[in-house]
């Protein structure tokens, strides 16, 4: 039994808007035998579309550079404008381990794509997240400060601390590009058996990072057609499982008189994470990928 | 997104003694392009070996067709003896659906594949478990009754009750083969927090169906280094799935003050066993497969 490797990577880029022009920058991330795009999507008010590749980690990289060499040549960053802050033609683009792969893995594919985009297409890169050089490049926010116009000014000026990883220490009308590693989000809502959104906002704070609560969980009470819901992302459910945020929001609601009505993921999910679940529900000791029988299917 | 389609198969043949003999077999299940052999084991006393196969449903027929053509060049049931019951080279051959395939189609792959093996190999064929043509052949037992010798001797008898549902009524050396569709088997032992085996064979009879409790489930009570285990067989988890069996033990437990220690699956289980509970035990109102990153990876 040998599983495949596979990454997944899904870079932003600052088009939501023109028809052919996201037609095209998807076709260039979709050409790469080996790498699939699975979905996309675009917003108009941001300006901004969203792509999510999956593959073998060495066509999913060389997918992203056609994808980001495309988006150079079609998006003029003097011009963009849109709701999403933004500093590039190509703005982000994680790599996400999912088979196979280890985090150590996605960091080197992150700094080889982020050397060749540097040297091949001019474009300054910032490595962040996990990739991160430095630890006040971890955040995305604090590379995008001043977005492209206020980075564009800044390196014309000379700031040191700007300074991109690789490439040009200028922008062209490409802008600049992020490229780092993390690990797979989930995006996670629990409902109540309550409509008082009161108990949800209450538990969102005990549960979250932020306030004290569980690290990689970031949380909300909301109101969602008269049912109160913890809404939730799951930052890394390697470190913080899904299991373990729903016992939490379980005890927590039974505090407050509540129970859980019920749950839903919203988008993708590594197969994982699920399986982590089922492990530790029924206390399972030797859940290995070699006793489930699906995995004996592919080389 | 398309899930490929996949049928498992557990033919097992009256060898299991000559090496070269096994090895021969083994080989012809093996030697199809689409089906592969992912495991196989032989027991000298049993002079039994229990092959088991996953891949396309019409790879596999042919898998199965060619190993029991060669079964039956190679084992010689006038002379072949061992304790495990038999009657035939290859003596027993289940379809079990895995993916994107009903229990309907792989009774359909057991009919098209005891036709086969009637009419090209001249073997007679019984149907049996969710195959069968009558009620009393649901049970591989009733259709085993008196081995190869016993068969035999009824048929050359002319006894109507026993004529195969396919090929001659008449056994050669290859004697007969019973070919059926069944639901993936699960082997599933939980440990308590006691040494007290009495405990576990309470709960075995509580929760098995032969002593009025859950249907599809098989159940003794045993030691096991010191440790009581309740030692199960689920026969169909898409009925009476493992997380209800789980917490019907844990409830019987916690009437007798014990607990569940930890539990343990032996060979292999289906994916989608462990993704339903991970599903009922996280409340979650939408695990379908296109949620799953990784069912995006496959044509």
């Amino acid at each position: 039994m040998k599983q495949k490797r596979v990454v997944e990577a899904v870079p932003n880029f600052s088009e939501g808007r023109r028809p052919e022009v996201i037609q095209s920058i998807v076709h260039a991330y979709d050409e790469v035998e080996g790498a699939r795009v699975i979905d996309y999507s675009s917003d108009r008010d941001h300006n901004r579309s969203v792509v999510t590749i999956v593959g073998a980690p060495e066509a999913v990289s060389e997918a992203l550079f056609r994808g980001i060499a495309r988006a150079a040549e079609l998006i003029d960053m003097d011009v963009q404008e849109g709701e999403h802050p933004r500093i590039g033609a190509t703005d982000v683009v994680p790599f996400i381990p999912i088979q196979n792969v280890t985090m150590a893995e996605a960091v080197q594919l992150a700094r080889d794509l982020a050397v060749r985009v540097g040297d091949e297409l001019g474009i300054p890169v910032y490595l962040y997240a996990k990739a991160a050089t430095r630890p006040d490049r971890e955040l995305l926010s604090n590379i995008r400060k001043g977005q492209y116009e206020g980075l564009k000014r800044d390196l014309d000026a000379g700031k040191e601390d700007r300074l991109p990883d690789f490439g040009p220490a200028k922008l062209g009308k490409a802008g600049a590009t992020v490229i780092g590693a993390r690990p797979p989000l989930i995006a996670y809502n629990i409902y109540l058996t309550t409509s008082d959104v009161a108990i949800a906002k209450k538990i969102a704070r005990a549960v979250r990072h932020s306030s004290g609560g569980l690290r990689n969980v970031q949380a909300m009470g909301v109101e969602v057609e008269g049912q109160a819901q913890v809404s939730m992302n799951l930052l890394d459910y390697t470190k913080t499982p899904v299991y373990r945020v729903t016992e939490l929001v379980r005890r927590e609601a039974a505090h407050y008189g509540v129970a859980i009505k019920n749950a839903e993921l919203i988008g993708l999910i590594p197969q994982q994470a699920l399986l982590d679940a089922a492990q530790w529900y029924l206390q399972l000791a030797n859940v290995t990928p070699e006793i489930i029988l699906e995995n004996h299917l592919h080389d």
